[in-house]
């Protein structure tokens, strides 16, 4: 890893030759620079904690004049209990995981001699963007190297201190090891990003990692595939069938257990039905944590008869704008769907139209119903009476993640390593040509072998 | 199908719609749908001959004027012996082919009575944009319906009476089919062209069939992804202990097979020991197939005292440039190979900083120079004594392509049906909460279950 001084030109250049030859490193060489790097941190702690301590005195400092908010402030600190030793456990978690990397996918006999393989491999060079985390080094140099890409990394401004200290150390451990050093490489000044975004011709997958305007405004300028998602609209459906208590349950988790996460819920659909059998145990249970509730016209009539005077005088109107805002916030956007026939295809028809294919769930106790559902919703994540929050690449039982996409090719919801692999297509032979095979001439065998 | 009359954006937004429901038809629906398109256009035979015809004469006035290829003349005409019916066999081919939808490729128990399952679905909606062949109508279509996405079609103008035809025929078909009309869609005029690649909101993927030129312009006017290939640079690597009969045979045909192809080799690579034992043969088999070769120094020295005078005489010089060049022709850029004790590596080098990453190959009889080079080249094919012109989707058992992919992402080599779809996770549960989980609450059980 370096700390970089040259020109983004000749860093993406750099880290494109030097991605030719980490592809090529065997699993062990791969794993032997993550235990270098986790033993070079942990060996560094106070010296990386100090440097720490700088970004957090200047953060507090812009904190207290209202230049940043509390939430990065504490998102900076890698002093809080753990935080450090976490990210020393998510290098050797990165270990432990299974190589992502020459995994057979497909072995085909094309004929006596003849040999098609499709092998998995890395994509190439990444480029990663992110934002106040400075422990997100440690962990993207870690899936970066055990996948076999090369990295290209560009911090936020309020963590300098922590990135320049903990890559110097990072760089210090891959010297000892096959790694090259041009294979990680740290970008610290804002100015780069754009140039960065030019270079298709070397990067080959940008993962931003950061707020809905950092993605999109990398979405927005770069012709390089961006893996990730700007927007995390995620809704509940709770049909006319739905229990109430597990609908209190599963709502008050996806809404109040990490509001400002990607996969809290922001917009509740709810079956004509359910407005009286339903939604009133949920509602009140998330007025008293403090969720602001926007009901359509007939749920807020509803609601109305059935709540405390208190809890009444909570309930905002909704605006046709509330089913297309990801609030990130204690806000829900309640709309009821008619009883129909087919109840089910109308809220269907509104995630499809409004949410941002995230991840959206159904709460109901019919399987026919359910299973409608998770056929025509076209998002990431398609739950049945499970929260939105379980959508996560730890969750999912993945290790890690790299963030959650919701582009429709390559990659999408959680994205783990296999994320950040392609393959390739080997053919062994013994000089055969195309012109010896078609009509009249040799047929193919096209054998499928085992894996 | 409908010859879409509408704005390109209300098409785009017509197709999105019912790209949701053909996403839930059953394979049985979706094949019917196939077997209704084969047999209608089996039927009206005759009338889209004469469409034809009327294209047909119009181009061969064009033809005349010169302002036509007769290559692409020839491409026009469905009438050719065999073509027709080949379309009509590609159909069923197509319907014949494993159901790409549906398959489930992960399943873990996360919890009791909690389940993931990721499962393979459609993309969604494709803009395929082609040039002259007016059968790639029918197949396109077919792709499109077997793989459950909605697509947008934009054929060339010199096929416009062939396609309005094949596009009525398709179109009263599938009248009588589950698949919804607005499913497939066709655009004659290119004035839409710019607009629909900027319609990111409601495509998902486009694919251009057609020459460079198209694909380049199309890759730096869209931001939605571009699956395929504006070049395909394709390089064979004479190793020092390559058998000469087996590579007269392999570059003869990887060369002069059907020299416009994109897996038609365009740089062969000499190591200085071939150049002797090997490339003499190489070069008096192709120089009588009339390919021009474009000689570094030392393999033009070295051919000229072995060639006849009147071989010698046809020898060129190659420039830089002509190893960064698709020739599409029979011309062929040699290049020497110092011998060293690594001069796979510099063969290696040179592949991945000029070739497409579309196939390359490499001719020795050592085992461990070829696991070398295909380790090390980063391209979508990479061969070992094998033709590159084997690199195609009927020749690798894929049943049918969509094109040729040299993107890092999503999909590499030849595409079949299976690059046409991505996955959803569809996650099961009785409530199941992510606050229930943690540190000091319940553990995930992340159990893989059988497939």
């Amino acid at each position: 890893m370096s700390l970089t001084e040259s020109s983004p030109l000749k860093a993406a250049e750099a880290a494109s030759i030097s991605s030719r030859s980490l592809a090529t490193l065997s699993v062990k060489a791969r794993n032997d620079a993550l235990t270098s790097i986790h033993n070079a941190l942990s060996r560094e702690r106070d010296k990386i904690l100090q440097a720490n301590a700088l970004d957090l005195k200047a953060a507090s400092k812009a904190a207290q004049d209202g230049s940043l908010s509390q939430a990065v402030l504490k998102r900076l600190d890698l002093g809080r209990a753990g935080k450090y030793d976490d990210m020393l456990k998510g290098i050797l978690d990165v270990r432990e995981l299974e190589d992502p990397v020459g995994r057979i996918t497909l072995r085909t006999q094309l004929d006596d001699d003849l040999e098609l393989t499709r092998v998995t491999c890395p994509i190439g060079v990444l480029l990663i963007i992110f934002e106040a985390r400075p422990e997100v080094i440690a962990n993207i140099a870690s899936l970066a190297i055990k996948s076999g890409n090369a990295a290209i990394l560009k911090g936020g401004k309020e963590s300098t201190e922590s990135f320049h200290a903990i890559s110097s150390v990072i760089s210090e451990a891959l010297l000892h090891t096959k790694v090259p050093n041009a294979a990680i490489q740290l970008f610290e000044t804002r100015d780069v990003v754009n140039q960065l975004l030019s270079m298709d011709q070397y990067i080959d997958l940008v993962i931003p990692r950061g707020s809905n305007e950092l993605v999109r405004y990398i979405k927005d300028h770069t012709k390089i595939p961006v893996l990730g998602h700007a927007d995390g609209l995620c809704a509940i459906y709770i049909h006319s069938d739905a229990d109430a208590d597990m609908a209190k349950k599963v709502i008050l988790d996806s809404k109040c257990g990490y509001p400002a996460a990607c996969n809290a819920v922001e917009t509740l659909l709810v079956h004509d039905d359910a407005l009286l059998s339903v939604l009133p145990t949920v509602a009140e249970a998330i007025l008293q944590q403090g969720v602001s509730l926007r009901c359509d016209e007939k749920s807020k009539l509803i609601l109305s008869t059935f709540l405390s005077p208190a809890s009444t005088a909570l309930l905002q109107s909704a605006t046709e704008a509330d089913y297309d805002t990801e609030f990130l916030d204690l806000v829900l956007a309640i709309k009821t769907i008619p009883a129909a026939p087919h109840s089910v295809d109308l809220a269907i028809a509104h995630i499809n139209a409004h949410s941002s294919h995230h991840t959206d769930a159904i709460l109901t106790s019919s399987r026919d119903v359910a299973e409608a559902f998770m056929a025509g919703v076209d998002s990431a994540g398609v739950y049945w009476n499970a929260s939105t929050r379980i959508a996560d690449g730890m969750r999912y039982g993945f290790g890690t993640e790299v963030g959650i996409s919701t582009n429709k090719i390559h990659s999408r919801g959680p994205v783990g390593l296999e994320g950040l692999t392609i393959y390739k297509y080997l053919v062994k032979g013994k000089g055969q040509t195309a012109g010896e095979y078609g009509e009249g001439k040799k047929a193919w065998m096209h054998k499928q072998l085992p894996l």
